[in-house]
């Protein structure tokens, strides 16, 4: 549809009834879009595994229910539904909208499923350090399981307790993807990166108070891992983990 | 190898030279990797694509001649050497050693190729944005092929002539993994990710002056990309960001 | 009338009623302003487009009340009066003041517009990048229009979607100044001030999470811009920037 | 030139050689500037004054002579060249190419006037506080001049000795454009800036000790500018700010 | 009884129920704890004086009460239980499971004393600065005391009053471990340090306003101590402090 | 007083109630004060002007209500009390105490004036920039005052509007001690030091937004001041800023 | 002599050659100082004891000659003359200038003896922490003394032994002002501070190493001391600490 | 020896030779340590192991040698003698005064041994995680030696393999104390002090790139362990660590 008025433009041509050099002039002025950058939006799609996302925080649930609505309105689309960041009464108005729609309150992750399929090919295990992280990880959990891979949570392994962690090596074995969220000093990424041969996405957490700056300690010790397989987001962004951990689960 | 001792154990159990409890005992006093830990290494070797790698900073020509003839000294292994970060001195006493050493002196890597197998699936093209930017995307590009894969570099694509980024669009459509290398604002993975399919593996480079603090500016300008698909490694962190690349790329 | 005290005193000095030693002595101690600081005040009032500006963060709404009365008293004056950082009460107390005060309840700009003519000799156009940088980029268009200018806004041209940047390059390229505003990697004023020939007021924004600060990933983003025509003001300063743009589209 | 390749496939259609479907399909291969983009480049060019520039800093002597030797050999081109953060080296080899280059050793800014042409409309005046920032005001007042800017040096006017700039006054009255170099606590173009009714491009320096952080004391005094015609640059980035001040003072 | 799975083990292959290879097979699947890792935790019982501890900030009363209720169900148990961080709400809970808790509002530390036994060899002396730090210096005396340790709070004692800290001396010299808490400048640990030959525990907090950065400044002072036997913990982590305090106090 | 029980010793010696040595013996166990340190008690008094501070900020009305009257019982006691960082609830405790008890809402102080003695030689000048500093400079002038100086406020002077500043030449020339209160980018002390030759105490406010960092942007230019008779307090520090500018006052 | 073009205008309107309108253009074109800036300079030079300075840092040592020699050959001047941050080369030049040159290489401080008239009313007391804090403190030291005061210095009184400052606490009360010099945790002036009732001036030093960060560990120190009678010049500013001690001692 | 004085001053009392109330005017000006603050010394002594230590960076090797001879020359001491920070030139002049002085050149330690007894009453472990930690993990090893503990050194048990450090388990359950030295994320101390229940002495080192910001990273790592067991010194602090570790270990 985008290359329609192109498309017409060189009809034209071929009839005569516009000389190459005015075509030339036409094109470009024509948007882009116009051209090939569907290819973009097409690998976006492909990328976030057919799922629709919104950031709720920041927007009145009014809002985010026209946008949510729109979506579920799209003819023909069958994406996942995904809003994060929400609130109780931005569920309960997506709640009205598709009875479908579940919400994870600790995360304030809201989901509306509406494709089963799995398109990612191995394991997503999202590993935790401490109970406060538990948020973080979840919406980095629920996130890639709506992008549509199998996705698996362990908990509370903190570095303090490494028994804890090796006892889990099996699980940790399976996947394809590991994403480590941990706040405090930020290491179990370097320990995990150490047990296993598949890329490893850190995420910092906020957790901590003092000398961890809101993550910022997390953040450093993660950058500096010594383990040659870590990569690291931004802070809280559990989201953007998923996202990464499912466009690489997908690579055939 | 590394269970023989544990099986001579049992061995004795089975034959009775030892009880229970006294097996027991001793099985408590094996050092780890008596018990599996083998696997642990393999994953590394794995993952690092057959490669020994030496970071020659701060240890001297003598000791990195040392550490690289026990490589090269290794029965049976042909695994690819690659050290980072050395000089020209450390050089001529590498090459003593192996005539096939290459020096890539922009970046100080060396590289003794001993097997040109390529293991990873698809293509690593590394992204860089000036010129200055260039050493960092060399360490990411020999290690890249050093770990066996395709690896390919696209020169000089800053975000402020965005018509040059997308003249390579189609080069970027055909990587499997991207690496973009870039110091000041640290934007290039943003776009380049807005345009592609694949992860992104963000290296902010210590390029610039002033208010860049040495590669800070741009690693926070990574660590807020708006562009889902990127992740981010330490500032210069050329090496690593192969190295994950790597890994991802041999994902089955 | 500034210098009246002054003449005064010459004339005094003419009439010999006061020594030249006398007088000399009396200058030292005259205010400033008796001499010429006029100018500069009037300086002021050309940078500011005739506009009067009152910056009611900390203020109470009766604060603001005075101030702006004795705006709308003073007379001869026409000029557009203009309120930052004001909320719903404060509105409310302008509006008893004057029905022709407007507020903009997304950036808390309140205007009451006296003066229609515009005095900027070419369009002021504010690109912004996500949904949470409308405030700021709002009150830099307020601000603009206040101060005489002809100003439009382009929404939601982020760096992760380049080609709907692109599709706007006939509007940048109708502008005589241009004004960025972006949170997050703040890189949005590279890409454009590489696509234009005119002045690009880069304004970072607080929007974003953790490695963000508030900002700064933003505003060392742009500091680092690789585009020559970029400069930059403080974080939210919507208002500065249009300050500046409206002093740069005034010129002759 | 860039559009031919288009006209040639526009021929083809109207020819009946290539069908308008064939054509489209061609035409979203294009390389991109095969479409339109001379004309950013014909902005680039317009905004620095037909200057070519080189940054120096990390390019050995004899790169830079290449490709300065490459745009002295282009036809037609009558270009002024800039050479910025060069050594005594550098100049000599430049030198050697064209005996019309001049050497500024303070700034390390080579010139080679080929083009006395004045382009800016008005006076640019580069203000600075002590004798440690002379070395960036003089990069900013050559690259100003070389852009083909009338452009003059107020030395010397700090704010701790208030009465050496407000003898100046009536120079700063007649800019069309102010750049403010300051190291220390950079409150100079506060008070510039309210002095004067024309934009102020700040520029930091990273002259000073101890809690002056190389800069970042007088960078953040400067954003936090109470005058509202302050717009700011990179630390030391004189050339930067004569870059903006020159697309600013060939506004028409 | 951890062992008891590996012993079966063992005990099959004496009886020939299983061949040494399976059995090997067996062992690296095994979890963990069963090796010998129950050793760690007695380490962790051992290091704490056997006391159960909750970090209440960030669970609710009701997560609260029911991990406080699985400590206090523990049969054969009497290990003190130790809440820190908590509120009246998580008080009000606690106290319906136990009459013995007692609520410390200045620190927010709920304790369960089960177990008067002494087990620290010496005395803890707590000193503290100003007012403010009270609350930090109450949580490491709670905590020291739960732990099975005498200990003692030195108050008001700051460095600007040089001579009220000098009056206890002797008290000072009583302690086997010292921890020492204040904010603003952090100089405590310094003199304290100084004035006698035991461990000083330094523990910052967030006390004071402007350049304290809560507690970024005292932290900093005390990691820069000039006497060699002061060691820092986390800014506001009394119950840390006291917890070393109490590892160096068991020290046989 | 403090010494009494040294002279009853040595009256013991005397008496040979007590041999030497045994004496000897107890001067080393009696408390610090007893031996001289009133005198650093009479400097503290010397140095505040009899005047008595409480430091409200953290402390309930209650608290404030115990410690203000155990001052006004105090016997023979005549100095002022001075209450700072206070609110609304603790005025009301403070005014039942005393009639006389004053509260400045802006700053937050209490003043309880009981002796209106002027014991500074000469007049202390608190000069600030914008109306957001006023807190700032009222507790700077209401402590000025309270430790018995005499003391004026010159307002809304900023850099920007230097004239404005000028205008106050001849009331900052007969200041012994300045005071100058600003936040934003903090340049009025480095003015004011320029055009006195007494002594400046700078004080940085939290105001601002963005990278003024709460007062940091301020506090750095202070502290890189040009003028050599400028020295710098914490920020929002108006009540020390007083103390030293009341100190260099009383100086004989 | 600097308003003699002032006094000359006014005689002119005297006697009738300048009407007093024309005379009033006529002032308002005069140069600053004309009016009274002299009064400015006047000021400056009581304020440093009418001592001539030079900052020798990043200026050759022909360039020192040349203002040395400008400053030697002023006709009735006798002030002293003081260079801070010089070298061995910079001494040999000075010194052939003048045979009175001293050379203190610890701080680099050249001083020109000319004058030995005492200005200061009382004794300004430099006390400094460790060894390396030593340079700074003579740079302190001889800059007061240049200054016209009675100086000394007390070595070596750091506060982890605490005695050692005692011991001197007479001479530490002789003093009118007093300087204070530590690096590391800079809480020395704290101490000092509670001791004396007279301004303390503390100067934060770049010694130390690690989370010291050159100097920012003691200046935050300094910045958050408890003490009252404490202000704080730059890291490492011993020349604007005695500047500053020198200007209040001279106060009458 | 140090309260001579006084005793004189009480056998004057007795004598009648000196009034009570002389006697008091008199105790109050003796210096300070006539009273007892040999104990403070003592203490000292006691804490260092009777180990004489002198800091080299910044001393001239004379420097040093004057320091040195005068501790060697003292009568009766036999404490072993400690140089950090030292280099070849240093040791060659130390080596002069002493044959039995040694060199350890990669931390720059000297040490002169004359007393090998063995103060300590355990073991203290040095554990390091890289090559480059080695230099700050001998200089606590030598440190801890010379101040007579029994003291050992594990290398190379970086948290990335795990399974080298489990293996080591048996000998960090002999320690008593365990100094833990590493850089980059530095999360080995809250692996090893999950392991043991004696107190851990972390040790950041300046080892790293980019985002360890010297030591910043792993700084913030140890300050932020989630094992309670473990407390932080300076960057680089190998020194301090081993004298508090050493503190600790002489506690009875």
């Amino acid at each position: 549809m985008e290359s329609l008025e192109l498309l017409k433009l060189l009809q034209a041509v071929k009839d005569k009834k516009l000389s190459p050099h005015e075509a030339l002039r036409q094109v470009k002025h024509l948007p882009f879009e116009d051209l090939d950058f569907a290819k973009v939006d097409h690998h976006r799609a492909l990328r976030q595994g057919f799922t629709e996302v919104v950031f709720a925080k920041g927007k009145t649930p009014g809002q985010v229910r026209e946008i949510v609505r729109a979506m579920l309105d799209k003819k023909g689309s069958k994406h996942n539904v995904l809003i994060t960041r929400a609130g109780e009464k931005t569920f309960a108005v997506v709640k009205s909208l598709s009875k479908a729609a579940k919400f994870y309150p600790l995360s304030g992750v809201i989901e509306i499923e509406r494709n089963r399929e799995i398109a990612g090919k191995g394991l997503i295990v999202v590993v935790s350090a401490g109970t406060s992280d538990i948020p973080v990880a979840e919406e980095a959990l629920v996130t890639a399981q709506a992008m549509g891979n199998r996705a698996e949570h362990l908990y509370d392994v903190g570095v303090a307790g490494i028994h804890r962690l090796l006892q889990h090596r099996d699980k940790l074995g399976e996947a394809r993807v590991i994403i480590c969220v941990a706040g405090m000093e930020g290491a179990l990424p370097s320990v995990v990166g150490g047990l296993v041969g598949v890329p490893v996405i850190a995420v910092p957490t906020s957790v901590g108070y003092g000398a961890s700056f809101d993550g910022v300690a997390a953040l450093l010790g993660m950058l500096n891992s010594c383990a040659s397989n870590v990569t690291v987001v931004n802070i809280d962004n559990g989201f953007g983990a998923a996202s990464v951990a499912s466009c690489i689960n997908r690579l055939p």
